[in-house]
């Protein structure tokens, strides 16, 4: 079966079931032994929460392993209490109310691929349980004071004292309410939050934090007082930065501004960022221009990328800052994407430099994404013959190919070609201060393409 | 000792200390038997909270009671956990973040003053502890989700469904963040939050919500969609109004609306509103209109009022609402000051008339209060003066002298003179369509008469 | 699937699995409404207990309901904490640890044959979930000490103060180490405990109580000064109580005791005891000299039949005790089998009158019980045989056919012939002052059917 | 004040009252800061525990700690949870039930005298409570299961696996019910418990283990087939040992075969037992057989008695064993009295070798106590008289006048005199195989030397 995607274990309850929690549970403790320690299991508002926390519970115990359960917590805050053991989520992140989902850290970091295979396997494979006389047992544990204290000291390392710096905060009425606005207050920040309560049916927006959904905090910070404006998801491993104005900050500059700062205040002999082919040139700019490098991996894989780069590393080598648009790891401070640490790390650099003056550096040219129709069973042929003719189109362009077809142009334009994992289209990725002409482009010899292996 | 002020023991940490919390609890217990049953104990979010609910506990115990503890809940929700046994609040109501306090309950209502006097008396008399073999225990209790679940059933019996009418909601980082947003929203409000994490520090604004303090939710309401705000304090015992363009409604323009609509509904011969002299002419307009009748009782002094009521009255009289400007006594629900039964009860109101068509018959004449110089020594002679000089310069006025003077006057005019119980000033209150001649004239003859009883 | 036999769900945990218990979870929600009161699930001290009460909380949230968990507990405990609601017990009773199990109660009673044929049918046809915003919520709750208290309150209408009676419990490391010490020590008895800390693997002996198991018991009581001594199975619903020289006292005796008292006090009219077909004449006997009378219903069978007497009589008739040898359903404590009560209401009647005295009164004629091999498809055609010639071979008894062929003989001697439900036997009960003879005389009888019907 | 005594503060609650508790517990917040770590709070049985413990745990915070409340556990259980942080224990050990108090830990370790002596002056200078802005939080730990974790492990180390052992343990109601039936369970013994069963009245014996309290524990080991029984007292810091006929093995004797055990295993240079002066010359005896040596300290210092072994010691001196009369530490697990891990350690000593191979080495010659009468005012000259005629009476014998006079007469033989520190006695102490000769001997000077000194 396959259980996972690209962010675990995720979908509707009526197929994230008790059953499946448990039988989860029942994997995990498989692959593991008691003297592994005990698994924390947490889990994001929804109200379909506790009844998946306790069926994974009981998969857990009855497979022999001890149990620590952690209650109603941000996501990176249970990655954190998963250190030095394993960790256990119940969250579907923005996704609608009506789902749930399982995420698995050993350690800190989220199951690799090859642990979610086995997993997968031992689902398969059906129940698998200890003697009666090696069942685990539970206790209850409240690991998010230390999580908040950890968050707020690792902060006080960058940037400036908050020193009264209004900050609203949207927390999509998420298990970021438990974090973020605790950890702001306590670094100084005059905090205003909105939708601060914890309600699992997200009644007053969308969980996913984008231009969209997030208007009341736009009008709120645009109207008001408040320096700039925070958003998160649901589990709050999600960020989105809106400037005093009330707009959202591209997600790249604001990758580009934490990249930029990392890579600056290195002292490692080759600092590296770890992102992802749809991310901007932008980003590579800064970190060149504090004297670091940029390296790629595809979308969900950070991890696979901060280990290669490790592997291929020399001892100088040192991964700084690994991220997704909206979704960053902060190495030093813990392996696991976490949007809290986001929110103190930026709010620490604005108090120190004022969002404009950050953002000022970064070129924040023009961005498209747009779709081409292409069956699923066209797309190898489409990308094949793509490898050849982009290239062709733009000869003065740098090709990658190594996740799709990216083209780096001069002046920092750039355009990536990459088939949907999941829908019938060729996803065509560009940038550049005439952005709608290098779109047209690469469209058009894309559409070709998909003519011509029909 | 005089422990208790008009709402209950209150003041800095430094007086309302652990071991006045154990002594209030061993009091309590003095008056008690094991028969009468456990006594429940919430807080507010208060940091100095917790420390004081465990000295209280330890009193009420080693007082030989046994204990509930509810742990951090609005006021409102600790009286309704203490119908048919008694109940311990710690709470400063509004009070800045360096204060604390304590009020007590049976059976849902405050204790009256002779219960006060007799807890101050105990506590004087010094540690009162129960035989070693006669402690109490305690337990957890967790009632808040079944107040919220009271209070959405009983709103659904008044107004129209709320079937998406947005409301938004200042908390204040206060408890309502536990119980309004979730009530409305299971009541089909399409609910806003701001402040709704808990944190009692009260960094997001002070926590008496008032038209200074609710700026943002004033903004916000103005310039958002929201069809009408609502602003609570720290225990969710206050309840602000505010209209769709962000403006505070008169408080006692809410308390005409709410005491029509019950005596409205009523079906009783002689339906009872109390109120306190300070409280506007247009609620008697509103309840006389609605066919019942006004009684007023001293600020403070809620449940003596409704009790005189009911002794005075007859097999038809009913209270059927009683309330200062801002706390809501709603007795069909219980006869405790509860602001999410009002937050509640109003929003239903809203959604089937519209505020503006609400407010409509109400008049709301200006009104002014100012306070006149005073030494503490003169207030009696001044009083005494004024009890004959005020009707002799109002000579069309009716005369109330039971607590002040109080002058109604034709056309829903009156003005209220009353010695402050804690400030060296005389107060005068009026409301007038010429509300500016009215205090000049009433201000006058107050300050002859200051001079006069020199 | 038969999911249940004659004690509810019961078997190894590799079969009473946590998939089992969250699909009984689910099938129990799928039978009641979210208005018919939360669900409390209890558990004895069984190390998979915790996992598999996690799992039937899983199952009933996501099925929609409520739950109160109340912990470890023992069986009466748990259906006294489920009046007014539904319970859910996971138990083995007495089997041995590897062993656990399932028991439904609603409001106090377990579920009836019918009730358990619609869980059987609704586990068989798969997961039934609720959907998302409709799944309940758990909360913990303490009833063991208003239990114990209950039943303190209960025993002192009985007997006589326990006034320093020494009693020596054995508690087998089961549940009524959390009650029945702490019970008859309340009501003033000097209790010696053994094994009184709770081991779910059952290591001070096995969790059934016999002449076999409670040697150290046994021993303890005839060396010292306890008067007497009582036995538990591992959930407290089972009673066996020892002399003071450390003999078991017949079941039947005990049984003949109480039914004796509570005809005795009892002021109905008709008062019935209900007992089963191999309970012995002695209860009888000493029934109708207190002036009631009994019925016997089949094994397992107690609150069938006294569903049965109620319809049947008249409003003079009360059913005031039913009981099987060890298990006793108290009715005017609450309609299940409760063996703390038992060893309260003994103690009581032991410090009023003296064991010997109670027992003296009591005809303990000698008792034997012998298999007589049968194939089970022949037992249909041996049974319908001896429905004839057993009365013929006693013409002086009186026949009872309602349970197997039962013949009650003058001075008190009885036999009963019935084929075992689960082993290829018929079994032969009979009690008489010349048991020997009697049991050959029948064997004979049985073993020619046996031979007849091949 | 005096607060404590040499097992801490101790007293009726009428005197440790919560007040008391509230008091200590913001004394010892004042010495500590937050950086030192939350403080454990434990108790024992007692019902007046939870109410103690509410008061302290509302002291420490309101002082500015934080607490982390583990709930009922046997004394040294919270000694092992205060590792790397402090503990605040509510017990009065084998004290009645109308007894509490208060032990304070760092690390593991009792407060020594200076910083009682601290804690003293800090609650006679009055409550002294931190800003409200820095009080602590609470959360509940369950350190229990790890503690009989680590106590099986480390025993696991010496002796042989109980295989099937029989053992009897009195748990005395306290809070060795919680332990060492288990911890003997897991490590493979088959344990009969009695009074496993935690009742803080102690309603089945005197909490303190003696030859008279443990009678019923005598009988059923004499009479049975146990091995060897344990006794422990209300919260499992003394131990008492009854060989196979029920007879209690003098506290000297199993101090002996321990402490050889120790020194045995050791690999240190100059291993040390540390004792008391009253503690018999077979420890050294079978110390010295085992290549170690003894150095006594005052009754109640057994951890000053450590401290100056250290300090005066070389690299190769390591303490093995420390302990008085019942009361062992053992500093290779943790540096306080722990009679859980004695009974662990003895069990596996007894399973390799049989307990009267154990006790067969040790010399157990006649041991005698007599108290002869002095007035307080008249203690010290006699005891000066005496440190020269003792030695004159016995001039064979090593003095030693360190505590009292300390006679060792050759072939074990010894004497102490010392003066009683509560009562107006001369304490003498004798071992001898002629022991009453001995005393007769001594007593007749220490007679002489009171009338003397009138």
């Amino acid at each position: 079966m396959d259980l996972f995607g690209t962010a675990g274990i995720r979908g509707p309850v009526t197929e994230v079931t008790p059953g499946l929690a448990l039988a989860v549970g029942q994997a995990v403790a498989a692959r593991l032994d008691p003297s592994d320690g005990p698994v924390v299991i947490g889990r994001d508002g929804r109200e379909t929460g506790a009844a998946l926390a306790g069926a994974a519970e009981a998969g857990l115990t009855s497979g022999g392993l001890d149990v620590r359960r952690a209650g109603q917590l941000p996501t990176p805050a249970l990655a954190f209490a998963s250190r030095g053991r394993h960790g256990l989520m119940l969250t579907a992140s923005h996704n609608p109310p009506e789902d749930n989902g399982i995420k698995l850290f050993a350690d800190g970091t989220e199951y690799d691929r090859a642990a979610e295979r086995e997993i997968e396997r031992l689902v398969d494979s059906g129940p698998d349980q200890a003697s009666h006389d090696q069942w685990g047992t539970s206790e209850e544990i409240e690991p998010l004071a230390a999580y908040r204290d950890s968050v707020t000291e690792y902060a006080q390392r960058v940037g400036a004292p908050l020193a009264d710096l209004r900050i609203a905060v949207d927390c999509g009425t998420g298990m970021a309410g438990l974090a973020t606005p605790q950890v702001l207050t306590t670094l100084g920040a005059d905090v205003r939050a909105l939708n601060a309560n914890v309600d699992g049916q997200f009644p007053a927006r969308e969980s996913k934090p984008t231009a969209e959904t997030l208007t009341d905090l736009s009008r709120f910070v645009a109207d008001g007082p408040a320096a700039f404006g925070i958003g998160h998801d649901g589990d709050a491993d999600r960020i989105v930065i809106l400037d005093g104005d009330g707009e959202v900050v591209h997600e790249d500059t604001i990758l580009a501004i934490v990249a930029e700062h990392y890579v600056d205040r290195s002292e490692a002999g080759d600092p590296v960022v770890v992102t992802t082919p749809n991310a901007s040139g932008r980003i590579d700019e800064r970190v060149a221009a504090a004297g670091g490098r940029v390296e790629r991996v595809r979308l969900g894989a950070l991890h696979e990328g901060i280990a290669r780069v490790r592997e291929a590393g020399t001892d100088e080598t040192t991964v700084v800052f690994a991220a997704e648009p909206w979704k960053h790891i902060h190495p030093e401070f813990g392996e696991w994407i976490d949007a809290v640490v986001s929110a103190a790390v930026l709010s620490r650099l604005v108090a120190e430099e004022g969002l404009d003056s950050l953002r000022d550096p970064v070129a924040e040219r023009p961005y498209r994404k747009v779709s081409v129709d292409c069956p699923d069973d066209r797309k190898a042929a489409v990308m094949e013959r793509l490898h050849g003719r982009l290239p062709e189109t733009f000869p003065e362009a740098t090709v990658d190919t190594d996740y799709g077809v990216r083209l780096d142009l001069p002046d920092g334009e750039w355009t990536l070609v990459r088939p949907s994992g999941t829908e019938p289209y060729i996803r065509v990725y560009a940038e550049s201060d005439d952005v709608d002409a290098l779109v047209e482009t690469v469209r058009g010899t894309v559409e070709r393409a998909v003519t011509d292996a029909e």
